[in-house]
């Protein structure tokens, strides 16, 4: 069989582990690329240890560069799948550009998004737990909660930012709870003036009890051990809305509070979305060969996948749980079907049966079930940490967990709180005399204001002449591409901008323009006028180039 | 004596150290409290590790609390120093209020700032070395420029992706270099497409020289080291500007790059150059007990301060470098000549003979001179290491850097690059009927836009009646205070902002609206109407009010 290009899309267990596998069984014959945004692997179970500062947020995660020998890596922002013409299109780079990449097929492995929009408010005020940045970001916020609850003199105030909330019983936000409550009382030696009375811990869940992945059993035992240690539960009941103060609940409570983690609210990504195909349950249905249903040389595993398993006694249909268990065997089971559709072998179908599953709730303690038997306390806990150092990809990683727990056990918990690491998002950029600002083709990073100097945009004249238009102080660019187009399509920019003199501009990012100028009149007027003057063919649909024609990136 | 409150500023060397000593000497009879905008201590001369890598940035800092028993810590910025009514104004908490913190005594070690406005481009463009953050940037960039370099095929930028850039040849700037050099070559073996002939490291510094702190002779030695590591010298020859893409130098060369990291450029902060002195050198200039000359009951040390040694033989004046080995010394003496102060005892002038110096600079090699003997080569290297170990303020940040140490020894560098972890800088906040949106006196964390909803500004009438003016979809707050006013003073809102239902708003960061409207002409001219119309009392000055008075936080 001719060479093919096998394209994975994810860098989370589905993705590398699959990678990995196809590397092995197919790579001297067949070319593997794996693409994700972001360049490193993180094992999601270990995310509320890094929000609790058990674990160092860089010792949490392995380079996927050193994970994958031999794997071709691109990291890039998946933007769109073009399935007619087998292509799927990436954004990448320090300037953005965006790249076609031709797959002969594609394994789809891109997980799912937290969508929080039917709760008002919790979009804007909840804090998450499905990445790294997340989880660092909530263990920043939780201590400068402290900081400013140990110098504050309203008692009101005070009372807010010592109460934690976190919405959803299940593996994540249980084990987010039981974290932070032993992160907060071993911090509290350095915060003189909170005692321990002061701070309140919150677990809220829709359905009458947590953990609904584990015997009720279990459950019961880790609700009795989470209220031991002074965390409240509010069981069978939803969450209505929230603000930067409160949560309110179903049942009209209001509960005051400036933090809330949301654990709920698993939904499809916009990449998902926008396929030719049906989603089920928000994710793509495959045959039990993990082959996407009515899209040929597509496959998909992980939580972006809905997986037939065997039916059960009474023929009920079942699916893979979306674990990090099923989705390592699902790596395993599709390269093996990837090598036998290439071999023209046939086909065999996923089943699995998993080992058990262990939950840890901090201070020493786990829960769970292995081969079917229960287990609870600081045995499991044991257990839960051997388990998950063993399914840690790279030895270095394995180590550098291993030795953040050792210093953990030894030593009191850090309490340093990180600035954000980011750039103000409106900066300045300077150009000297001919420097390119834009390349044909380039999606701009943003909105271009000029400040002082002069830039030359190349257009063409209905003649088909080119000329250059310039363009002075207080004039702007990229507002067509922000504010119209498709994002992630090629903008319409004729040619290349290029800076006439010195030139500075203002360069502001391109999220935030959007939203200020979606919600700003004056603003919202001024381009609307704008557009219509200078853009009269603004509402023509701009056919869409291949870039690759144009630049080489 | 009665009980004196001694302030303390900063949370470097000279600040931890001297805040340390005050407690230990002071700490019974008196109040001792440090204010830091951070709330860990960073060992400044581990920087270039931590941006290759070498060090984690969780475990190069140490916390202030842990540091710091029995002294009071605030994190928050420092805004103001109102001498005349000892008092300095900080900024703290979520909401951003201004509080005032009233003083008997104050140390001044808040430091110096970056200073690149004389070089055009450099402000904008140039990657810094100055704080944790900047280490942490400069990381995770020069691996964006690999993950691109291997992925792109235009020659021309991946050759500008692989010039690196140092500005600078003293401590800091060679350390880097140095270290840089050491990461990219150990990285290279995960990037197959890179090969080290294509990686281009330059040094560029205005001195004919390197290391002008050591001698000429270990400068030579440390050039020629670099040298054969491939690593280009441009001596005697100053930057004159930069771009996204280039650097100019003094004598006309234009140099391709992505990577110019700035290690000049130092200055006074806007906290010094508003206190009511004259600075000298841009620094407070103290007498030899670390009194500011001219203003009673202040103190200075480290970076911020110029403090006079013993002159030298021919009688000339010397003064105290800027250097941590300096700066843990000047604690000491700062914080006996305060006892002294305290008890009615003379004062002692300030002397110190440094030990000597060292500098790494990366692959097991460092120079340096200590009691007088030059000192080059591995063995330098292990006792830079044993040096700075020792030094390491905190039993547990000596242990973590020793295990990075160990570990980056044995194993190959890690290549994770980290997202910023930053938010959107324009973010909505959901507010539900009867919330606060403003405290009376409370400064804007940004631009407010109304989404939805209503807001009710509470306002006194020409007639002294207070009333509530309605806000609707489309207005907006906070114009005045981010236009107008001096940043840091508290704003002239008559009263508290209410949601009078629920209410979502958009609210931009007050830097990116500030760029933003200043530099774009809609806007511009749009606020200048608007502010003309609402508030026409606006050109008067505003009378500041104690924020105390109002509000408790």
């Amino acid at each position: 069989m001719a060479r093919q290009k096998i394209l994975v899309l994810g860098g989370g267990f589905g993705g590398v582990f699959c990678a990995k596998h196809l590397q092995k069984l197919l790579g001297k014959d067949h070319d593997i690329e794996l693409v994700c945004e972001n360049n490193y692997f993180v094992f999601q179970p270990l995310l509320p240890e890094v929000a609790a500062g058990t674990i160092n947020a860089e010792d949490a995660v392995s380079p996927l560069r050193a994970l994958l020998p031999g794997v071709k890596f691109r990291m890039a922002d998946i933007r769109r799948i073009d399935h007619a013409n087998q292509r799927v299109y990436v954004m990448q780079g320090r300037k953005r550009v965006m790249v076609p990449l031709s797959y002969d097929q594609l394994v789809i492995a891109s997980g799912q998004q937290v969508d929080l929009s039917r709760f008002p408010g919790l979009q804007e005020h909840a804090l998450r737990m499905k990445n790294l940045a997340d989880a660092h970001r909530l263990r920043n916020h939780i201590i400068n909660c402290l900081e400013h609850a140990d110098v504050t003199h309203d008692p009101q105030l005070k009372r807010r930012l010592l109460t934690f909330i976190v919405a959803g019983g299940g593996f994540s936000g249980v084990e987010t709870t039981g974290e932070m409550e032993e992160m907060l009382t071993r911090s509290l030696k350095f915060y003189p003036n909170i005692t321990r009375a002061e701070i309140r811990i919150m677990l809220i869940e829709y359905l009458p009890r947590i953990l609904p992945e584990l015997p009720e059993k279990l459950a019961d035992y880790t609700a009795l051990q989470l209220k031991k240690r002074g965390i409240e539960m509010l069981l069978g009941v939803g969450i209505k809305s929230a603000t930067g103060t409160m949560v309110e609940t179903m049942d009209g409570q209001r509960l005051e509070t400036a933090t809330i983690v949301a654990t709920i609210g698993n939904g499809p990504s916009q990449l998902l979305k926008a396929l030719p195909v049906e989603l089920e349950r928000g994710k793509l249905a495959t045959d039990s060969f993990f082959q996407v249903k009515g899209m040929e040389r597509v496959w998909a595993l992980g939580d972006a996948a809905l997986i037939p398993l065997p039916e059960d006694k009474d023929g009920k249909p079942r699916f893979a749980p979306p674990t990090a268990q099923f989705a390592s065997r699902e790596a395993l089971c599709l390269a093996r079907n990837m090598q036998c559709l290439l071999t023209e072998k046939p086909l065999k179908p996923f089943d699995y049966k998993p080992l058990g599953s262990l939950a840890s709730i901090g201070a020493y303690k786990a829960v769970g079930e292995m081969f079917g038997i229960k287990l609870s306390g600081t045995f499991a806990w044991i257990l839960w940490r051997t388990f998950y150092l063993g399914m840690l990809p790279g030895g270095m990683t394995k180590l550098r967990v291993g030795i953040n727990w050792f210093l953990d056990y030894c030593f009191p918990r850090t309490t340093v709180k990180f600035k954000q690491w980011s750039e103000p998002s409106a900066r300045y950029l300077r150009f000297a005399q001919g420097d390119i600002v834009f390349y044909p083709g380039q999606i701009p990073e943003g909105f271009y204001t000029i400040v002082k100097g002069t830039l030359g945009v190349t257009m063409k004249g209905p003649d088909g002449q080119q000329f250059i238009k310039t363009m002075g102080k207080g004039e702007h660019l990229g507002e067509r591409e922000l504010l119209g187009q498709i994002p992630g399509q090629p903008s319409a920019t004729t040619g290349a901008v290029t800076a006439l003199e010195e030139t500075t501009v203002l360069v502001m990012d391109r999220k935030d323009f959007r939203r200020f100028t979606k919600v700003f009149p004056a603003l919202e007027q001024y381009f609307e006028e704008y557009i219509e003057s200078h853009y009269p063919e603004y509402l023509k649909p701009v056919p869409i180039e291949d870039p690759q024609q144009k630049i080489a990136n």
